[in-house]
């Protein structure tokens, strides 16, 4: 709180991933021998990458994928997956529907309820197809569903809005959910999330979440800054939210995963996460251009259809490889969007960590990647503009 | 003033709007729990924004129409409204004429003079549609037609100018509007405007404006920061003048409501406004994108028309939709631009702000939306450019 | 040196134009009020604006026109104007040629020897026109054609390279120029430059400077920060060197002008150098707008002839308007780049100051104008790309 | 460590070379009086810049040529050379393939094994055409071909990798390269790097290194920022590891020349990498431009043909003169990249530096050449898009 912005008004500065970059230490080790493995909700992976629970990025094919190559999904069940039995013909009209008609069509595919049958039937078609089941929904659909998605089978529950907390003032006719009996109550861990701070990161950890997810206003496809002007940068928002996963575990003795979520586009996107303190990251785009993707080279936000206030775009990502290239290479790429096992490997053997907990401690430089004159020359040359 | 920019000149750090962003405290709201009525002088409306007083903004029937979904509509005394008689063809030419000639034809129109009977015209036809008529007038306007303004019924009178000042020097041939005594003696509340720092807000207060217009150099259709070098951010005029606000409410009892006004184009602006300590915003370009608004997809500086020292440009902002979904929604685009108090009402919820008051004591983080090389990369997905 | 590069070395911040802006302070006045006169060299001059001593911006006519509007021009006397009976056929050369063989054009065309005899007569052709003759030479140049310069009549002699000092080292065979001898010897007013710090502003008023110029680097058409990593940011250089002289007038009693060189665009860039501290400012690009321009449009740097190592770039900057509408107005563009005469006063109105003293006083915040994401999506509206 | 990322993560600033300008002091000196010269590895060099070992940028040809004008090249013993025979239909295959296609060709190039023959074949056509024969390679290659190289009497050996460190974990499979031991061992001097950090350096000089690369991340052709996260900015960097050779001499009397590498391309970045404590400079894409240059008019980094994890992308650079032109001139372009002795000599006369360990030591100040409002319109003024 050392910016004053006026009189009367306090700031402090905040550090997006784009400002850091990671600075090599007293050792190297060779890649091979960095151990990427972490457990979420006590659930081992080799990976720390969540694909997030997105219309365009995690179906019930994605999600078995995923799990076989040593990573995670989250399937929406607010999504179309549980408005349709088919979704396929929906995801061919979102993505040929012309930029203008998005928004609508959005929201009229939205306007189709939510069947509690499709729900217990994608858990099983992932559980059947040997994948771990994560299903995510917001609080309103978890209070509704909760039990369902628990008989059903599922393995983790991501329970997700843009802002949760502990607290929610709600209008007299509705109940909120109440977040630590939510995670009492249910036999399956849940993951919270998203939050910014260290305040409400002890508070979700407290009720019992497995995990937390942390990034407000980050993401490529995620338009909340811009319309509610809400947003935390997320360099500042990790290393707050871990520190409070340190706190809580000297006090309790349980650790609990910090989660990552929103605006990672590259291989150094994650690492640079990790070294702020993330146990694992939740990404979007870069596994929506995969050729196996529900998305056909498009990737959307989730709060886009909504009614009144749709925030979120559909953005053209394009397909550029299978997800096990795009997850563990090899790459045929060289912009640090394939082969994200081997990045971080890679990265955590040029900064000598040999482990998660190691890269978390990593040294950090504030080092902008703004676009100065010299990088915009740089660029004119890569387009071969230079004279 | 702790900045050295060199031997002999010290500065401070101004900061804008972009330049900042709102953290989530430790409780959330329902949207629909979020009161954003205020009141100004003695008006008290729903949704705490102004249209601009510019020639492509309102007309008879955007006050009126503006008046009765919650807002507020000014319309100018010197623009066009009340040199012709029938704007309508006036309009035409102006959004009709090449970027060239634009300048000179505003220059041309306005050298026909104000007629008083059309001043009072103006304002009957908002009072008859059933609209509240707010009308603003610079200084000398003021001086020559305040009385017929008060006396044709008008509810509110804005005095702006680019600057404006308790203390005015002028040649001895003109004599200056006296602020303080204007405001004694005009029968209607009058706002004050613009200004961008604590002392020339305390001596408005003190002169007996009912409001405060601040902001110096940021709208899209400005160039006095070009021309003039002169301007303050946002961020830091709004939070300054906010606590001149605070200051004399201490003192007097007498609460008088700060305005930001230029530069805001999104929900997300007008959000961070009022967190920085705003009680309302005075917009202009969301508003020309109208299907209502006279600028036919125009908009432009009331600047511009100088015969000497023309400032403010003309901008094709495009129509996006009506004044309803502008102002309240429901969105069909997803940037911002639509249902604007449905942005303010949902950011309200998610920082757990349920009043105006409890929104101007939200943290804020300094969090430039810089373009960095990272979102460069972003856009050039969002535009098919990824490989 | 506050700020720690790495190890071993450190820095202080330095600040450009771009990065400031200025604060209006207790009272306004009529810009009418505002009085713009300064002295340079016992020459009192209306307007603190001076055209550079370049080939596309000053001519014999160009220096007339201007001395008559209440500006200066300074005609350089080793460019084309010296080299060349008829200078018309070699502009046409040197702004049609292509961008490719730009460079060696120049090259080729300053192979050509200055001719003293041109020299007497550009100066005698000025005089004789009604006009101030001021003119410019590098140190060598200022060797060899000082004295022709004073006996031909001139009225102020500008000593100019890209850095100048009291301290030069130089080969055996070369004598350099002892710049107090030659301005002691000089019959006429001597202006040096450039320089960007205290110390070096010192010794040049200490050694008999009637002026003196800031800036190195800033330049439109200057490359030097490219090509030899050399410049200091235009608001920290002005400020520096206007306080060295504060402290020189303290101690010695005479006053001698800053003037900010380099760099400078707008009516708003003007007012912000002599808000640093400058007494006028020398501005070359503005000025190659005009009709009247030698420039035919283009402008281009005095460095780029060099044989060896050519720096400074050809511009096509337009033609668009006259010279008096540039200086004096009215102006036809709202850009800030018409009547520079009205918008210092403007600006000096709208910031109270009633002289160039008082304008040296406003006060100054630090606010870049950076390109946002706001700002580029501003510039998408202004362009007609908004939804 | 000043800079509070969030809780738990501090970080300091870091700064880059495009962030930095030099300021004249309080003398200045003619070109003709700089000394350049420096010494690497008892070899005396009138030209501080060593060309990149990289397929596009040195050959046996360049290595000579280089050589006889001055300056240095290094040959990468792992690249297209040593396993080719006859390179010049492989270089046709690189730099006539699509973009798309770019990757995997080189990962397929670089499958062919490398053979010891063609490394001695090399050196020794090096050496027969006058040149000095510096040769890289990565430390796995240095420890199997490092006696080759001796035997086959090469004068310099540079060892490099992404990151280098004294300290290298590997699998037990793995015997790494004691970079202690090779330098012992090795009859002749052994340059090491790539490093970022103070305590990194002083370990390579301990290990007995006759030179330090420093520079990670910043190359046009490097991708480890955005793969990896992984970086330092250069001016930061080159400070700091100038440190440790200052304190290193201080102990032991042995001076170790420091030599920036990477993202420097006019003489401008030169200059300021000297002025940050560098020794030398090594470029790749400034000498990748010139007409004798492998990589006909393109220019690719180094990690491209990595069979996992490319990193490095390729560049078109064009073609702009001879490799005279660039590195002795005359220049026939005015952006900074030809004739670099030319601007490093005019940059220290600038700055009256009158040897390298005197241009270590002039002022620098922070003043970033960002994209400002005002620079826009500067560049669009540029290319005459100017009203």
């Amino acid at each position: 709180m050392d910016i004053v912005i006026g009189r009367g008004k306090a700031a402090r500065r905040a550090y997006g991933i784009d400002e850091i970059a990671l600075v090599p230490g007293q050792r190297t080790l060779d890649p091979s021998l960095a151990d990427t493995t972490w457990t979420i909700g006590g659930i081992q992976r080799e990976i720390p990458i969540i694909a997030s629970a997105m219309d365009g990025v995690v179906d019930v094919r994605m999600a078995v994928e995923l799990s076989k190559l040593g990573a995670l999904g989250v399937l929406n069940l607010e999504g179309i997956q549980t408005r349709y039995e088919d979704p396929e013909p929906i995801l061919d009209r979102i993505t040929s529907v012309g930029k203008d008609e998005f928004v609508t069509l959005m929201q009229e595919l939205y306007a189709e309820p939510i069947k509690p049958e499709l729900i217990i039937q994608r858990i099983q078609e992932i559980k059947s197809g040997g994948g771990i089941a994560a299903v995510s929904a917001t609080p309103v659909g978890a209070a509704k569903y909760g039990m369902v998605v628990a008989e059903a089978g599922a393995d983790l529950f991501f329970v997700q809005a843009t802002v949760v907390s502990t607290t929610f003032l709600s209008p007299e006719s509705v109940i909120p959910l109440d977040l630590a009996q939510f995670c009492q109550e249910m036999p399956i861990p849940v993951i919270l999330g998203n939050c910014v701070t260290y305040d409400i990161t002890l508070d979700l950890l407290k009720a019992g979440a497995a995990g937390i997810l942390v990034g407000i206003g980050p993401g490529a496809a995620c338009t909340s800054r811009g319309v509610l002007g809400v947003g935390v940068p997320q360099a500042t928002a990790v290393a707050d939210c871990a520190a409070a996963r340190n706190d809580y575990y000297q006090e309790t003795g349980r650790y609990v995963p910090i989660i990552a979520d929103g605006g990672l586009i590259t291989g150094g996107d994650i690492c640079k996460c990790i070294a702020c303190g993330a146990d694992g990251v939740m990404i979007g785009s870069p596994f929506a251009r995969a050729k196996e993707a529900p998305g056909r080279g498009y990737h959307w936000g989730m709060a886009t259809p909504s009614p009144v206030l749709p925030r979120g775009t559909r953005i053209r990502v394009g397909t550029t490889g299978t997800l096990e290239q795009i997850l563990r290479g090899p790459a045929q790429l060289d912009d640090g969007t394939h082969n994200l096992l081997g990045a971080l490997k890679t990265s955590m053997g040029t900064l000598g960590a040999q482990t998660i907990p190691e890269m978390q401690q990593v040294e950090v430089v504030i080092a902008p990647s703004l676009l100065t004159e010299g990088k915009v020359y740089q660029k004119a040359q890569q387009l071969g503009m230079g004279k």
